[in-house]
């Protein structure tokens, strides 16, 4: 598998076209995909702690790496965060969950609260939900007026593009599952009481409005899907398949970054010295 | 291997008394201390999540897990990050590293800085360092008056019963190494080019005040030693040991405050129906 069987092509998006049952890229099964994704765990690690190194020692012109996650309720979000982000340290890690705005967030403009979340030099970040609800349930529940959510499209690639100026590369996921496929893990976390804490009589409420949300989906993708940060459609109704996509995405964007180890500005004989010649410690 | 093992008993502090090679609690060898570390993972996992449901339904009044790590340079506060808060979920983690004070955080008490970072409700935070450097390096580079920095310890002792009053459990754990041990970490940092961006010559220059180092932590080990957050002394020449350890004292804790699977706030028999009997979606 590679991006490029992710990656959305340009133009009017369809997501009942797209198979959310599929495995692009990848012929093996189950215990297969686990497989070749603990195999990218320590080649993940390496590279996230060399990205890590150049934002301590403050080469690499500041580059940080973003993962944003967007889906349906149970599309697996905290899945993802689980299996394939938790490959590496969680030192290098920042993730922030979007929740409903507060009333200090829905005093500013939509990207106040997403602008501070950006990930630090060094970091990766994730996005768990993100600037993306703004156009989704902020169209569906008309949260606010029309014109200002078409403004929103520009206003994110805007953003983008900006970040990326920054030194941010931005990997955006859309988690791609069936209607049918969310009614099985709602069922299964009725049938679950430890699972019972993550069910909301809402999502129900809100899974009637399925439809809408495809709709709202299928014009925030063809409208950000911008070169400076495109878009993966990731099939999801295979938990395995989609942790391993989410590796191979962050592991092929991370090798094209190419992070460095940074050479010492010291003398490293130097240094070696005094530690072999110091007095006595104790 | 218990808590019991590590905890620092009350009254005055010897730390050259305390073997920081030894492995109080377990009899076996590197290779069975990171197996014995591989078998806690999944009751740590367990564990973790069901604080962060509590946290998520706003049951089990609000309660979190503080992990204070403490230590000399090359003690491995960062290997714990990795190799013992990387085994549970990173969606429930919190992690402050505490560098020197900004120009904005000396402009407040201590302590500003240190409660913005304190767990939410059902996380567990890591303190990469923290308020004990104010009375550590605080002390021995005189970074304030002498009797403000006698003042510290109180106040530490008052902030930390405050933080417990508001469902906070406090583990503070002080990575004890030796000087040998130190020297010789130092020294494979520069051994290692991968590792040069981790040695700062400012190190050896600090590492020459040792004995006033270790006179420090007496000091505060035994001023701040209380039965509301009490110290743990980690011996942590072994790093396999050192990590074992604090999964020990995290397994330990988390057993003790006993998180419980969150019960259903709505009828799960409705919710089934309603999911059952639905139009169709697509």
């Amino acid at each position: 598998m590679t991006a490029a069987d992710l990656r959305l092509p340009p133009g009017p998006v369809d997501l009942s076209a797209l198979d959310s049952g599929a495995t692009p890229g990848f012929d093996g099964d189950k215990k297969a995909g686990k497989g070749a994704l603990m195999a990218l765990g320590d080649e993940l690690s390496d590279l996230q702690e060399r990205l890590y190194a150049e934002g301590v020692a403050d080469v690499g012109h500041g580059r940080a790496l973003l993962l944003v996650l967007q889906g349906m309720d149970t599309s697996g979000k905290g899945g993802v965060l689980r299996h394939t982000v938790g490959l590496v340290d969680p030192q290098g890690v920042s993730i922030h969950s979007f929740k409903r705005p507060t009333e200090e967030e829905l005093q500013h403009d939509f990207l106040w609260r997403i602008r501070k979340a950006l990930p630090d030099k060094g970091r990766i970040g994730v996005f768990d939900r993100s600037h993306y609800e703004d156009v989704l349930i902020g169209r569906v529940r008309e949260l606010a007026p029309k014109k200002e959510i078409e403004e929103r499209y520009d206003a994110i690639n805007a953003f983008e593009t900006e970040a990326l100026g920054a030194g941010i590369t931005i990997i955006k996921c859309m988690l791609h599952i069936s209607a049918e496929t969310q009614r099985e893990r709602l069922l299964a976390r009725l049938d679950d009481p430890q699972k019972h804490w993550k069910f909301n009589p809402a999502d129900v409420d809100e899974r009637a409005l399925w439809p809408k949300y495809q709709e709202a989906y299928e014009i925030a993708l063809e409208r950000t899907n911008t070169e400076v940060a495109p878009w993966y459609v990731v099939p999801s109704d295979h938990k395995w398949y989609r942790n391993l996509a989410i590796g191979q995405l962050l592991h092929e964007t991370l090798l094209a970054m190419n992070p460095q180890w940074p050479a010492a500005d010291f003398d490293v004989e130097e240094q070696r010295q005094r530690l072999l010649t110091e007095v006595p410690l104790q």
